[in-house]
């Protein structure tokens, strides 16, 4: 099952709306088939590691990081497929909380005879497609904020200046974080300011993460890096019902894809938002916003996790900072994430904070 | 020297104004003597060393990681000792830099026929007693800028709550940190809202570190805990020409030491008053000042080492900063402190960073 997971872990950030499921099919202790869920979510695992082991499968074991699907959608189900190529055992991880499986998967192959053992590394799975089973259940995407700091918790100078705070190690890692990701998102602000691509470089992904911009009055142009590119990567503009009709008309035409949500004159409703990006298939967001909006997603509850990338500079008081007004009133009430790890890279540090509740 | 090293950097903190020396005598591989200068500054490392080899040490080589000292001061010289024992070789790391030494110890040993070798391990001695060398070179101690942080670079809420922002494996870090110095240094504002104790607790520490106060007005009350305790563990006010005499009175009367040093209306001459506390012997400083005193340090290019103790929790833009200001014009001109090591603390990051050039 270890062997799956590491497998599944492949396909995270690009098999939207499906879940990343890693197989491994194995007799007489050799390993006959192994497969993940492909980009774009098709070919699931199971059909991939069949086809590897072929008639071989007659009798052998499945190990799969997620119930096999039993519905009829856009491929047939796998737990068919299992029963047809005749395996004697499948083990699972996790039950699909998917309505249309949640134990129908399971279901199917004990009718036919199969041996199922379930709940082998459970948490594991769990963790690996928590934006799946958060989607799934909740409506909601799977948020990990990322923040680039100096030592003391500055984005920029006073002045606005804010390259490089971090070495080239760490802005690898973000294009790897990014790939991980099923879209990076980033608000009006930053995408007026900075003009960012937002797309993964120089690491061969296999799909581009989709490109969300919040912005309720559509204020970023359409002549920009993301509109001018919006027919080669996917940009997602979700705006407010207060959206002038111009620059809806402008934004469409460059290809991006527009998500009205509702909207208070502060700015987007930012569950609201995520509900209509989840609704839309997204299952794991990377959000690169600026520190005002960083700080609304943790202050609304909207963020699972933090990715902060320090660098050694400092830039004192009078700088812009990482993250906006969290309106706390005492300090027993802050937002406490939890150290999942950290990591050198290169002049910089790599720290992995948990935020949402385990 | 690698063993006479580990052994130097026990008395880091406590040999004050003297410098921390190890020392190990060998003779066929064996080793018949260990020392290390010991709380308050003597007896130095040689004799103590000598003392344990006894007459055994006729013969032997003796590692020691400074020059031996060549003056008649509190103690007889080392490197007449040293020939009085009838070593063969001595292998030193260093030369003293010290005016009535530098040199006049290796000339010593040589003229008394003893096989002299210099500079093994130079650079791990001079680390290690950066700032004796720092005190005898250049007038001024080596300071250590010790702040705790959120992740977000706050120290206080909006209302000034901050306790706590790191747990209890960090506060006994910050201990143990306290005890490798020879001073803890806070500004009056620290002082007077905190009302802090800054002794070593719970480590055994040889020596209590001086409690240092830069205080121009003498603001700080003299029923303080530090005022109360003066008599006990040495307090030093640091104080400008325009200290009220009635303050300078009431904090005498405690035992606290009274130094006078320049002062602008803006505060005290950073500059000065190092010089001050370096004159009467301090060669490291461990300052637990606020953002605002702590970022004057830096910016007048006085701090050597920063240790940033971070707390997994996030205050958000109103909170309090963990640096003041540091008047940046461009972010090229931002200090860029070199990251030396990071470790883990219970829920907590502390990192270790160079400020000063190398």
């Amino acid at each position: 099952m270890d062997h799956a997971l590491a497998l599944a872990a492949r396909g995270l950030g690009n098999t939207w709306p499906n879940p990343a499921v890693g197989c491994v099919i194995v007799k007489d202790g050799r390993v006959l088939g192994r497969g993940w869920t492909q980009p774009g979510g098709r070919p699931h695992a199971e059909p991939v590691a069949l086809a590897q082991a072929g008639a071989a499968a007659r009798g052998a074991t499945a190990f799969v990081t997620l119930e096999p699907c039993a519905h009829h959608g856009k491929t047939p189900p796998c737990a068919e497929a299992l029963v047809a190529a005749g395996l004697a055992r499948v083990v699972t991880a996790l039950t699909d909380p998917d309505p249309r499986v949640a134990g129908r998967g399971h279901a199917t192959l004990r009718t036919a005879g199969i041996e199922v053992t379930e709940g082998i590394r459970r948490a594991e799975a769990a963790a690996l497609n928590e934006g799946f089973l958060k989607r799934v259940t909740r409506g909601l995407p799977f948020v990990t904020v990322k923040l680039a700091a100096t030592l003391d918790g500055r984005i920029a100078t006073a002045s606005g200046e804010s390259r490089w705070i971090t070495g080239p190690e760490a802005r690898r890692s973000v294009h790897a974080l990014r790939m991980r990701h099923d879209a990076v998102m980033v608000g009006s602000a930053t995408a007026i300011a900075d003009d960012p691509d937002l797309t993964v470089r120089d690491m061969g992904a296999p799909r581009q993460p989709v490109r969300v911009v919040l912005d309720r009055l559509l204020r970023h142009s359409p002549d920009s890096r993301l509109g001018r590119t919006a027919r080669d990567v996917a940009v997602w503009m979700v705006h407010g019902p207060d959206a002038p009709p111009a620059a809806r008309a402008a934004w469409a035409a460059t290809g991006a894809e527009l998500i009205e949500t509702a909207a208070t004159p502060q700015g987007l409703d930012l569950d609201a938002a995520l509900r209509a990006l989840a609704a839309r298939g997204l299952t794991r967001i990377l959000s690169e916003t600026g520190g005002t909006l960083a700080a609304a997603l943790i202050r609304a509850g909207l963020a699972d996790e933090l990715m902060l990338y320090q660098g050694g500079l400092l830039i004192g008081a009078e700088g812009k900072p990482m993250l906006g007004p969290l309106a706390l009133s005492t300090l027993a009430s802050a937002p406490r994430p939890r150290l999942m790890s950290q990591d050198r890279l290169g002049p910089d540090i790599l720290s992995r904070w948990r935020i949402a509740p385990d």
